[in-house]
């Protein structure tokens, strides 16, 4: 039985790995020369990875002809990661390749304040479904990404006191999970997972990127030096409930007054509209009511901008962004929302901060919830720690 | 002449060397194991790094007896760095050997408006007064922190539009030093520079925390997920212009209006105090007025205490740091300040934020700018690539 060293310094099969994640095809000539390896060093730690299936020879290319030596290269579908967003009433499952394309998904209406047991229950058998339609076998799913509409602590996956997500508070969501797969399981908020969806999608090249999401609830994440940032407790980016100069005496669910998500949230905008006789009973309504140029709808859409940018511009100075990237049910009210929140954040911003700030609406939109939570696996999966525990696995075998 | 392959993977000289960063003795026997590497190969990266003298043979040890192989340990006086700290009005230029220790300092009255040229020449014949002081050769000083009063582009070390800072504007400070030594040049914001200083020296194992610094400006360094967060432009944690809602119509030399800055720092504070008939001319009188239990200071210093925990409670939000820190001449006040911000703070973050947050003083203080100097050079030159470098110079010589 040979022993990999978890401690070795850059020779690990799964630090050798990394070197497969650019897509490019190698010989094993070619890595020993580029890491100063032993040829019989380089074999030693590439066999498992080709018995593992991660990496395998590219197709034949005959045109170049005459060499001899195997190219090898990253093997995308040898397994698959699964994305998995829930939002207060929708959810929605898919599988992906490694390459973080969606094989398959399936979307529904479901209520996160059934609790977890019923939501990982329906998650499980449709991923189950899933698999079993693609021909994949159950043991080949090697992580799952979850975004939950809620805070989370990332480190062990249980939601941390989520204010609308009844019964879920504290739940070990990777312990249910792994009753029914035996795959490594990622949680984290979903806008965290949405930040990462969106970056990966549209911006891969920006280190610096705020994704908010503006619907019911009014949350963000923050990508900054290229790392998405979780904070201490994991709730870093919750801006929800920071107080707006418009707040005044608005109670907000969380139990204090003037916080953002009282004033500029939807339910909040829709609630004002109401009260001053306009017919608007859900966030469709109101979209619908910006596109008809009604003009309530458009300035309190607006004005919903303004509180939101107010909050924005505290966050441009914090972090200097290079994007501020606005998602959400609201951000689908056309240019007014984001208009209001560029009124604000150009005019209280530094120049230096904001002379190259891009604030602009999400490309991806809702399929950014999946797009991350497939990131987030695949991240985990191909990571160098990762490959070289099934690399053991497999030689203890 | 062997070509070092900087492409190569985890095996470079600068590479093996990090393993020495512990402080720890290490023989090439071990080393051999630890990489997999080849013991020839061993040799071949680490022949250098001795002729260099960053690592060399630990002082005998005979009590462990009867062991052949060399025990190699990183030589920390095998070069120094230099650690300056420029103020509004002071200046402090310090050497400093491997591990952080200050080996020398100087400390002065000094305008920053005075110019780069003049700020500068003092700075290089003061640290050269010190290296000739500790008999160290000139070329022996790989690298040298500057920490400024202003904004400032880290990556090309030239100041972005500093407010005080007359004459610096985009001046190459790196290219003007170098005309005297031949070393890396690294500047940045002296607020970034004394977060540095005060986590390395009070809260190593802190990833999350937020430096404030309340004098004749107000902003912060933040460090987030373990790194100091820069931002798109360098402008991060720049937060003396958020709004605040005790601002009102208050004028900030900014050209806005209601600045943190513009009734939160000391000469905000003065003034207003001056205005109610105190007999306040400086920074000192507050600081004794507050110490002589003096109400009107108090208050004063208290409510500004307020307004910056209304800008904090959106970074803890935002950032969930583990740490607050307050440094600078107003957290001198005793804690007033600190109370006030602590009142505001805990009562508008989210529980989850808050529960185990620390909002502390500064302990390192005013040394905190020539430790963060200092570390930040430290780091730049223990770094694989730096060590890879010199060792290519080496050989290429």
């Amino acid at each position: 039985m040979v022993e990999i060293n978890r401690s070795s310094f850059g020779l690990s099969s799964g630090q050798l790995f990394q070197l497969f994640r650019d897509g490019q095809p190698h010989t094993k000539a070619e890595l020993a020369e580029l890491t100063g390896l032993a040829r019989s060093t380089i074999s030693l730690r590439l066999d498992p990875l080709i018995e593992l299936g991660v990496i395998s020879p590219a197709a034949e290319n005959s045109s170049t002809g005459g060499r001899p030596s195997t190219q090898l290269v990253l093997n995308e579908r040898a397994f698959v990661v699964a994305g998995v967003d829930f939002g207060a009433s929708h959810a929605v499952a898919s599988l992906a390749d490694f390459s973080g394309k969606i094989l398959a998904s399936i979307e529904t209406k479901r209520q996160i304040s059934d609790g977890p047991e019923v939501c990982l229950r329906w998650m499980i058998a449709e991923l189950k479904h899933l698999l079993a339609g693609q021909g994949i076998a159950e043991e080949n799913l090697l992580a799952i990404g979850i975004g939950l509409p809620g805070p989370v602590e990332h480190s062990t996956g249980k939601p941390a006191s989520p204010p609308i997500m009844m019964g879920w508070d504290a739940f070990d969501v990777p312990a249910r999970v792994n009753q029914d797969f035996n795959a490594k399981v990622l949680v984290d908020n979903d806008v965290n997972v949405m930040a990462l969806g969106e970056r990966y999608a549209s911006y891969p090249d920006v280190d610096h990127l705020i994704f908010l999401k503006a619907a019911t609830g009014i949350g963000s994440g923050i990508i900054s030096g290229g790392q998405l940032q979780r904070g201490a407790q994991g709730t870093a980016g919750d801006i929800g409930h920071v107080r707006v100069s418009s707040g005044g005496g608005v109670s907000c669910h969380c139990g204090n007054f003037g916080c953002l998500e009282a004033v500029a949230s939807a339910p909040a905008i829709i609630k004002k509209l109401v009260a001053d006789g306009l017919p608007i009973r859900n966030s469709s309504d109101l979209i619908d009511a910006t596109k008809r140029a009604k003009v309530e709808a458009i300035q309190a859409v607006r004005q919903a901008g303004r509180d939101i940018g107010e909050v924005l511009s505290t966050c441009v100075s914090l972090i200097n962004p290079a994007v501020i990237v606005i998602g959400g049910s609201l951000a689908s009210a056309g240019e007014h929302l984001i208009a209001g929140v560029r009124e604000v954040v150009y005019a209280r911003s530094m120049p230096l901060a904001s002379e190259n700030l891009l604030i602009v609406q999400s490309k991806v939109g809702k399929e950014g919830g999946i797009i991350g939570a497939n990131v987030m696996a695949i991240d985990y999966v191909l990571d160098a720690e990762t490959i070289d525990s099934m690399v053991n696995a497999l030689i203890t075998k």
